[in-house]
């Protein structure tokens, strides 16, 4: 229904997360179950794509979704598994770099937020995704 | 040998990237056989690591490198885990938003680089880490 | 609705492809939901098929595709699993050669075409299947 | 000891394959074990590389090899990965040509020879992979 | 359709297989999906089935098919688990014979035939199960 | 050991197999560990491989094999492959044949044998595989 | 269909078994679709369940059935995971003990029979089961 | 060296599970690492095994074992994967039939033992296995 | 009907336990189908739940359910991913505590209950789950 | 070496966790390689386990360690099977149960700490399980 509407609209993710106040990707993710929504952000989408707010409180979207169950790994997806090999690749020297500068721990996925941007140079178009997290260090017990 | 070396010389990555003219990531992914190390990249690393440069241009390290053979997927370390997860929650989200801004094709894992940077607030310690790849088009045909 | 309507013209993959000036693989592909149509492909298949234009516009066949989705690896069925095979037998032969004379990096799967022919000998019949893909060296960062 | 000898006296796989009379992707795939050597194959290579006749007589290159155990699948190297890609999503594409054009059937990988190309345009360097097999119909029984 | 038609007229694969001129086991493939019938074929079966002619036609029973799919390995069902053991223990032995006999090759599962029998002696039945492929030398390039 | 003297000896399986009295297969499986040598086989295999009786007794060649140890299933080889495939692709047409041929059991892999034939005709030469195993009905309990 | 009835009549396996002069773990099976029920069977669960002997005869369970299709493995219900888990921790115990009792061979899982026992004693219940099966020495050929 | 010592003295795992007042197929658990032993055990393994009882004392055997380590599963030895079909075909009528019987529970596989024995009848041999678990119902919280 | 009813009503996992006298983690589970309804939870959630007895009792709550079938290992959801996470990370360590602890055995998890409580400290939220199996020791046989 | 020297010396993790100020589990992760030490750990067990400081030091246990490498999962040893069951089972009954008492997020494997005691009533002994970790709720962007 978000999907459908969205597209009769012609809305792009960026105009509805600007209405949201949120980021495009996690308007993505909202669509696509994998973040919630809070009650302005129903209030919200109802407005920007014609949807009746009690569908949508009715909908799955403001409970905790069952994040991770639309991807099956390894990705067969070309642009997904490109991002996969990124993790794949350097994914020991993330971990050596991140346990220089930070100690022994993680970057948490959960307080966690991405942005995607554009950029235009004379060799073409680049994508640029930044990852921000908390860093957790692993508890001394 | 250029792990034990950095270590006894007490060398961080950021240091040796410094001297190399390279990203810290790019270092560390070079030590676990990730990438490839110029002509001059050996030079530097002989003097910095105390390692004759017949030893270093006799390793593997400016061989084309058998990238990917060092990781298990899914990753059973947290810290890689965690980035892991990322792409599994958000890849269906990166590629609707990208798909969007960009049209069909993917972000290379190949013309790329990335860095990470630490960021201190009062909420505590971030990571940021940024993934910047050329946006390739599929061809018609 | 493409496959049915397709076998009721008796058209083939080449007839088609001829029409919309692509190749046959790409229009087989674009069928399977491999590939994208443009704005002129579906006039033109609208008209080949005999389907009305707004029906094809409000398919998936013009958004950028799940890729790779239709296709479990390794693949079972036998004349796919002979592709699958060579890529197998051959793999570090092709990476092998490929880095001698071109350096470190790939052949891209996006900015690529392919095509295939038919030869005839006296030893029978041949497939010639040709893969072209811009080479894109690993950046160095 | 094939690999090292070659390292030393700087050969390329192109050169040794013209020497033998092959194709440098066979000569590479007789390096990595899946591919014969004739006797006059071990002559020439004895010559060229400078390794005693019998040395090699006695290694396995003259026999039937294990083919496909160097291989994982899917390849977690960047460049094989993209080849595995290529059949992973135009495989129904190739299947429903090929059975259009030559019935029901498939196209050998053992009655097989492949041969890589560089071709070089204003865009850059692009690869040409030739993959060329027999075909062969399914026997009605 | 076919299963329950034949169900219906109590005929056994022996009984078509001899209508048709082919063999039961290649009946039964056809009824599941795993072989091509041919004009003939499909009038044969109409008669004996006593189904009109242009559901068979019009049913997939004439394309080439996606073979395989009906199985999954390695296989539960404890008849087809005993044929993939055999495999499983003897494979590197029929490789090591058929090299010694044949060369550097394979014996074909498409330029095939296969063809069961009833052996009944003192100590009970026996099955006889006979593989019959083209040998297929590997090409040398 | 086995390997290397029967190699040394230029032995092929059917003489040794000829002189043990038994089936070419069953020797070569012998020889991978997959099958088991009676008294007498040591004796005669000591002979012909000229290897001390005591050499073999001591080896594991008499003790019942942890057998199907040597192969991984889906194999990669491909003349196993192709066995392989003849299962995956007449698996259920097969169970279908036995069932109407027997009833509700199967073929033994046990009380088993198997023997390889070349034929030569016109078209080429053609490998005969025959699977002959005892028919056990599921007991009724 | 079996199952409804069995709970709306009331009634258990062993009550069914013993309609039938049969063992509760087969009656058990044959509801599951894992066996076979003879033309006696069909009358009497047709008499004790309440069903026409028509429905009974016209569904599957009179066809060799399908077997193994209902089970994922390793199971995750807890019952059967620790059956399983038996086999995982005994099965070369049980191995090196039949060998040792029976010489090269199995026991037969088709020429098969199972029980189910409750015993109690003073440290509460225990369950029994008992597997009966012919033992089948490997064929020497 | 428990296996080697045992085939020296040839014993059998009957005479030294005598020696130890324990179950044959414990005996051959324990010499696979599967099982532990009392003090007891281990003076009596060593005059039996004539191994000095310090030596057994300092290997493994008295350690809680890592059990399931040796078993890849579904196993692929014959004798072996015929019980594990046993649980792949029965699993659901065990189930059915024990929560029939007992309850919402388990049949342990720790407070457990197992036995084997030989039947011989007109028909041949007969391998009997009795498994015996405690029944534990799940607690109720 | 569970799930939506709860959710009318505005029921917390919380409320229902405490008028069943069971844990909420408990009753969770019996909504999700892995833990079994007694008669008086039956009634008990007729009143709550205002749904009529009869369709409780014809539901599957009350027979052993088929555990574990609702959850993929590895868990994708990130949750229960830690929970997973935490037993990869600390399997071994809390084996080694425990076989020192308690010697040979297991922590049931059948004869077993949990409990989850919430703690609020100065840095924020805290989750403690409590774990509580009976010790089962492997039985010497 | 830990491992050896504990044993020597009869330490029991107990013991040693006193010694430290930490855990016990935490002990025994340490000696997994599954957690860091501090350097005064490194004192305090070179103390107790009579291992010169630099040995400890020059040891990988005060480096990140590569968590989750020891255990493959799902766990084939039965007492952390038990423990992977729970989450198996109880799995989606904990997030319910979270997710209503804390909302969306996640309960942290890296601020997060465990602790295990034994109890004794008159039904036997009982294994408590304690996991600490801090709530993480999923940010907002």
């Amino acid at each position: 229904m978000l999907f459908a509407q969205k597209k009769a609209k012609k809305l792009s993710f960026e105009t509805i997360a600007k209405a949201l106040g949120r980021d495009e990707v996690a308007v993505a993710a909202l669509f696509y179950g994998q973040a919630v929504a809070s009650d302005d952000d129903v209030k919200n989408l109802s407005k920007l794509l014609d949807i009746p707010e009690d569908n949508l409180f009715s909908t799955e979207i403001q409970a905790p979704p069952n994040r991770g169950s639309t991807m099956e790994m390894p990705p067969r997806e070309p642009l997904i598994y490109r991002l996969f090999e990124i993790i794949q690749n350097y994914g020991y020297a993330y971990k050596a770099v991140l346990n220089e500068k930070f100690g022994d721990g993680i970057m948490s996925a959960i307080s966690f937020s991405t942005h995607v941007e554009k950029e235009v140079d004379d060799k073409g178009e680049w994508v640029v995704i930044k990852l921000r997290g908390k860093w957790l260090p692993f508890s001394r017990f």
